[in-house]
């Protein structure tokens, strides 16, 4: 999929939301647990449901591997649906890869080919040679894991970097944090068509530092809903001339009942946010 | 497997050798192809073969992955063949995982519980609460990046990290790189019973600042032979007063040979291996 195909769609949805798939089998309703693959009836469902309302799905690999080979199995059947029956909307394997160069490579091969999913999330720890295998992939994205929601993020994402440039003599001292030298340095690796960040709602704050180093770059952001951040900020702060953000929600949509009714109350809860995010895309993107 | 009972399978087979079983599909001698698992039947006979050399395996799972649900299949049989046949060998799940905390709990479910490997390979970019999951579980390690052995390590790992100590006014003022404070900082998390940490054979004048963190602890080197490390090196401002090293071979051990006599031949490089350590083991740590 290319950057402009869903910046459409996002237009078209007036949505800009992504529903987490982090499908835990303890969570799913109990009239479901005697299906042949209840995590998989499940993500059915919840996608059959949403699917007007958001523009990408996220199914966070941990929670597949949790069950072994049928958990990857249900991954695999989840991604077949989505690419069969919804092949408009973005799919991200939240999986946050990273390996040496022909490691890389090999975990390109598993989600870009043998699943055919649009993106995979990718930890940016080991540099360049273990991002650029998967960026080999026409019209296939890699989402870097930036500033993350959560708690650990201030053990070495917040670390402030010293760097001396011009040169040996040189007196030009720059202060930066880490995860801003991963936004500088990883943009030489790829353009906004293939590049996306993942970057905590919980931070808004943050967000105006960020779009001045990614203008252009779609910002996955997790941490709306459970984990507490104001989507009214990240838009306000996040959102650029095509519009430039995924906001993913999992639990509070996936979850929004355990009962009979889960599918219809995640509509519901989709259907909010999705009306939430309409108004912000008139009163910021089409103002 | 606790620090001590690792130490002394060290001792026994005068050995620190990891076997990597980065099983390439593609790599695999042809006569194994009819089998009906044919990566499964090629990590059994090098597992067979080499056992008698080397201490610990560690299955990278990118390798399986790529071939999804049988892939998955195939690295959940080769854990089950290990833990009954060879419950002396530290098993490493080579996954290179992290994410927040209530998700790292699925992924140590998924490698811990369901498949039983006595450790996993993590990530620190996001910090504590995407490693503790992994270290609820009794006598299971966690093998934290810190230094990796592939060009990239420089982009991040190596950056110089500003830090002021002593309160708001202070003048103290220390400059470290980002692998350090993830050696540092780990320590507080957990000790040398349930943590290791990854560092590149090919940075070998790396080691002794790296034993001045992490003095006790287990340090698994990978880079070592396809890589281009130094064994002697590694050995020899690497090793402390419980061997406290992993070296892994993955290629050079397993890809010895691509005819009917892989197994003998990876056996043969295994045992060369051995030697050069068993020699090290004398020469170093019982001098």
């Amino acid at each position: 999929m290319t950057h402009e195909e869903l910046f459409q769609h996002i237009l078209k949805k007036r949505s800009y939301l992504c529903v987490g798939l982090d499908t835990d089998f303890t969570k799913i309703p109990v009239h479901l647990l005697d299906q042949e693959d209840p995590v998989f009836e499940f993500n059915k469902q919840i996608i059959d449901a949403t699917a007007d309302y958001c523009v990408a799905y996220k199914p966070n690999t941990a929670f597949y591997e949790s069950l072994g080979v049928k958990g990857w199995g249900s991954l695999q059947k989840t991604i077949d649906y989505l690419n069969h029956n919804y092949p408009e909307h973005f799919t991200i394997a939240d999986a946050k890869r990273g390996d040496i160069g022909n490691t890389s490579a090999m975990y390109a091969k598993a989600f870009f080919q043998s699943m055919n999913f649009d993106s995979i999330t990718v930890a940016p720890y080991m540099g360049s040679d273990s991002v650029k295998p998967f960026l080999e992939y026409k019209n296939k994205w890699v989402i870097l894991l930036a500033l993350t929601s959560n708690q650990g993020s201030s053990d070495f994402e917040e670390l402030t970097i010293h760097r001396k440039s011009g040169g040996f003599n040189a007196e030009n001292v720059s202060h930066k944090h880490l995860y801003e030298m991963v936004l500088e340095k990883s943009q030489a690796w790829a353009s906004h068509e293939q590049m996306m960040y993942v970057t905590g709602a919980t931070k808004a704050t943050e967000f105006e530092k960020i779009r001045k180093i990614v203008p252009n770059h779609f910002l996955l952001v997790p941490g709306v809903g459970a984990q507490g951040g104001s989507l009214e900020d990240v838009s306000k702060y996040g959102m650029n001339k095509t519009c430039g953000l995924l906001v993913n929600s999992s639990r509070s949509i996936i979850y929004a009942s355990n009962k009979t009714d889960f599918a219809t109350a995640a509509q519901l809860e989709a259907k909010n946010i999705q009306t939430q995010m309409s108004h912000f895309l008139k009163t910021i993107l089409l103002k």
